[in-house]
């Protein structure tokens, strides 16, 4: 769909920020950029079963915040369009209200505009604002063969967590706490994301909303790379998870989505620099493969060459 | 609603243009501000029978820029985020993309960005960006008592038009057609809006896409005037059909809502030369009222004087 949109559409002239890359950009003089970020939550399809009104609003804002931390770019300003459905009252608007200004604040960022009407769905759409130098802006180009594939944490929680709040699983009280509290309140790498821009050892940067695999695929199209996975990043939570209940690890971990890490290429030069720009925010950076000239996305693992699919998250329907 | 979301949001330290004004602002250095808007078209809502993608699409566009149009700001770049119902196809979203395309580059703008997802309206949520001069941009606050009161253009055209494609009304075709392309290809006096920033003229202004009446109490209330209207501003075509169908026409003028003209106020010993800014980009200024020290808006006609009341425009239902 996104194709064929941009297939219609006049370039602007100069683009500082190719299409596709998870945000957008605007020259503002100086060889400074405005960045600028879109993204909708749609209740029908981003809301699961528990999750409150606060936690969407909040939800909301990780969403967007995810994509600017990927660019290493400080989120400044953020207006909101709300569609709201005909039973939703003021106490709702106030308990969505306090969760967009929460998710804001986390992020360092401010509210400071918006508009209300009415719509089918709760529909909460942000648009987030930052600036940015040009030659700072870490883009989903740039990868060259050699560098470090990295993470900045683990995956597999959220949808595990999902598949406990959609089919109402039964599970310890403290595993399930974990993995639903990555559903109910994901938290997004903006720390992380600007130290690594500042350490200036990123070659090419996403998030990974659309899931580990998707992202991949993505960021090796953008930078005309490919990738060969070596380690796995799963979390010990959501590997349990799927002993216990008959999943596929690896599945969770690679094809899940709506985490927000952030999955980066390093020059590895500078690698032990970029790990410790992470850890000095109290983040973390793993590496999980490296990029290659052959433009295949494959995990190799005990000898075996597995090729990683470009298949992504698909939301869940209520 | 939109006072609730803002009683509980954490003001930005500096906030150039203050909450509610038609677009929102930060300080990008230089006394330059990046000028933020958003605005949701939803189907159910904003979309009238007959009223096609395309035209939908691009009346989204014109609702965001009438905006910018009342703040004298040129926009630059937009980021588009639709939620597309099951049955929209390949085709539906090529109509769309053209239609927001067709209606950024009339006004010199580009879609830079956006996002699409599922959703049970058609909802096409635009958000626009540009760039000026903190001092030069046009505020809902700022007219003084004794100011003249202007529009760039005659009311009552839209709400005809769209009394007739709700209820299938049967009018002669030249006057139909005056009235319903009012409502199917509206227009932003962008270029009225700019030369009349220019002109320094103008010392406070808003879009009327709420409706004559409202508008008036809000710039009224934003500025602590109030104002009395001497002149009403309406078209001769909707005066014709309110006759012929025994609607009110003042009615149709201060209560219509969804047209873009822009209401102003302007210096009175700059009258000419705002006029003249006007008329040099082919638009118009009309004088219809004075603002006054007395907090009331009033319609003084054959000696008689009535409320301007602070009613709006309600979206018709689908």
């Amino acid at each position: 769909m996104i194709q064929i949109i941009q297939s219609h559409l006049d370039l602007m002239p100069e683009m500082p920020i190719p299409f596709g890359d998870d945000v957008s950009a605007c020259s503002i003089g100086n060889r400074n950029l405005a960045i600028l970020k879109t993204d909708m939550l749609v209740s029908k399809t981003d809301v699961p079963p528990s999750m409150t009104l606060w936690q969407a609003a909040r939800k909301a804002v990780v969403m967007n915040i995810s994509d600017f931390a990927a660019k290493g770019v400080k989120p400044r300003a953020m207006l909101v369009s709300l569609g709201l459905p005909k039973d939703v009252g003021e106490k709702d608007v106030e308990e969505l209200a306090k969760g967009l200004n929460a998710g804001a604040r986390e992020y360092g960022a401010y509210v400071i505009g918006g508009d209300t009407g009415e719509a089918s769905d709760l529909i909460i759409s942000l648009s987030l604002f930052g600036t940015a130098a040009k030659s700072e802006v870490m883009l989903r180009r740039g990868a060259k063969p050699g560098d470090v594939l990295a993470v900045t944490g683990l995956f597999g929680k959220t949808p595990a967590g999902l598949k406990i709040l959609l089919h109402s699983l039964n599970v310890e009280e403290k595993l399930r706490k974990v993995l639903v509290d990555s559903v109910l309140l994901p938290r997004a790498r903006l720390k992380e994301g600007l130290a690594l821009r500042r350490s200036k050892a990123v070659s090419a940067a996403i998030d990974s909303s659309d899931g580990l695999a998707w992202s991949l695929h993505e960021i090796a199209r953008a930078s005309d790379v490919g990738f060969t996975v070596n380690l796995l990043p799963i979390a010990s939570e959501a590997e349990r998870f799927a002993e216990d209940y008959n999943f596929d690890p690896a599945e969770f971990a690679l094809y899940g989505g709506e985490e927000y890490e952030l999955i980066l290429t390093v020059k590895p030069s500078l690698w032990s620099a970029a790990e410790k720009a992470a850890r000095r925010v109290k983040g973390r950076l793993l590496r999980i493969g490296t990029a290659t000239a052959e433009k295949t996305v494959l995990f190799k693992t005990n000898g075996k060459k597995i090729v990683i699919q470009p298949r992504g998250y698909e939301h869940f329907k209520a």
